[in-house]
This record gives C-alpha cells, sequence and structure tokens, in this order.
C-alpha cells in the first residue's frame, strides 16, 4: 500500500466524510465542537490569553480549578461533562497525580492542537467583529418596529 | 481623531472584549456562532462543496429551498429562525424578489465573508480527523469497561 501525504490524507477523509449528511458521522462530530464551551476550554488550555491575537501561545496543563476560574460561569457539571467528551474523543489527556488532595491535569493532545489552530480564529472573530454585529442588530431592530 | 490601521482596530476590540467574562457580549456572540447549523449555512453560502479543501470558492446566493436541501435533516423552524439571527447580526442579507410566487435569496455579506474563513476550518477539521476521533473513542470506551 502506498504511503500518502497528510495532503492526499485529507483529501481522501474529505471524500469519505461529508458534515452536510445528517447521517455522517462527522456531521455529529461537528455539532460536539460546535459549542462555546468546547472553544473556551481549548482556547483556555491553548494559552490564549485573550491578548495575544493571531500567535498561538504554547499549550499549557491546568488543573480542574484553574478553568473552572477562567471560564467564568461556568457550571462545575457542565465542565466536568464537556472535559470528558474532549479526552474520549482524544483532544485532551487527563493526568491525575496522587498528592493529597490528588491533582488532576488537563492537557492539549497533538489532535486538540491541530483543532484549538482552527478554533481560535472563531473566539478572536468574536471579540473582533462584536461592534459592527451590535450596529447591525441596532439597524435590524429600528426597521422591524 | 487618528486613523487606525486594520490590526489596531482589531487589538483595540480584543481589549474591549474577552469571550472568557460571562457577562462580556462576545460571550453571548460566541455562543451564537458556535452551533452547527451557523457553520453548515456559512459553508453553504460560501460555496463549500465538501471537496474544494482549503481553497474557498466564491461565495453565492442562495434560495430557501437550495440552503433546505444542502442542509439534510434541518428543520424548517431551526433554518428559518438561525437565518434570520444570522441576518440581524449583519451575517447575511435577505432578498425578496417579487416574482408568483416570490423568490428569496440568502447571501453572505463582507462581515459574513469573514466569519466564513474562520468557520469553514471546523467544518473541514471534523470530517479530515473523524478517522481519529472514531479510534480515539474506541480505546477509551475500552478502557471504561
Amino acid at each position: 500500500m502506498p504511503t500518502l501525504t497528510s495532503a492526499q490524507r485529507r483529501a481522501q477523509a474529505r471524500q469519505e466524510y461529508d458534515a452536510f449528511l445528517a447521517g455522517c458521522p462527522s456531521r455529529q462530530l461537528l455539532d460536539r465542537i460546535s459549542d462555546k464551551w468546547v472553544t473556551l476550554i481549548l482556547a483556555a488550555l491553548g494559552d490564549d490569553d485573550g491578548s495575544c491575537g493571531q500567535v498561538a501561545g504554547p499549550a499549557r496543563a491546568m488543573r480542574y480549578s484553574e478553568l473552572s476560574r477562567q471560564l467564568a460561569g461556568v457550571s462545575q457539571k457542565m465542565l466536568t461533562q464537556t472535559l470528558r467528551a474532549l479526552e474520549r474523543d482524544g483532544l485532551l489527556t487527563r493526568t491525575v497525580t496522587p498528592t493529597v488532595p490528588v491533582t488532576v491535569r488537563y492537557e492539549l493532545t497533538d489532535l486538540g492542537l491541530s483543532l484549538h489552530q482552527a478554533i481560535r480564529a472563531i473566539k478572536s472573530w468574536a471579540e473582533e467583529h462584536m461592534d459592527e454585529v451590535i450596529r447591525s442588530r441596532e439597524t435590524y431592530d429600528a426597521h422591524a418596529t
């Protein structure tokens, strides 16, 4: 079997999966990763501090409590569920160190880092274009009434 | 007032908004655009046919019925709601032509196109890395039992 280049592998995968199709597993994966908590967890672990712009910082390991603090307003249930799903999908690792109390750290895998590259653009876009969106809503609402 | 370059404007916007903060409008905008139907509508209007890879095709106007067909499985209610929200946010235009019956076309704005550039990478990622994610899930589930 010939060895494929990574570009060829990607092209092949795109032929095998199509998220436009309701029954395609990639539709369900898209649904999974199209989630604000997923975006914010990946941004936090990928070391986006909200001011580094297009320059990706190094990935870092974070404790549960650190993540919980950075993602203001996330419920414990939601954070736990989302972290477990991301671990199952191979996007992050969960490492338990037997200290007292135990230390649990989360870190992006290479697969998680590859998604982080794509997803960080979404968070930046939301922050950069907020003013334009607010102006558009005001115009829309003024015409709707 | 000095004219800012677009890079300076983006840097300023990133200082004013931070999606990590629960009360920031950009958190709510991130939630709005982190949605599989938003991703698929932008991909369809941005002319991603599922095989064009990293090369963005030209944007195109699509009728409601065309969108409904391409986004297999979307309910009429969900499609209508999502299109209205995207129009309100200034991401697409809705043009009504008074034919019999009337023709309604949707087209990305420049703002919508800028988000499309970011969001299309998410759809491609889901399709390209599906096999890796499936393998990871199998490993995770095997260890969990």
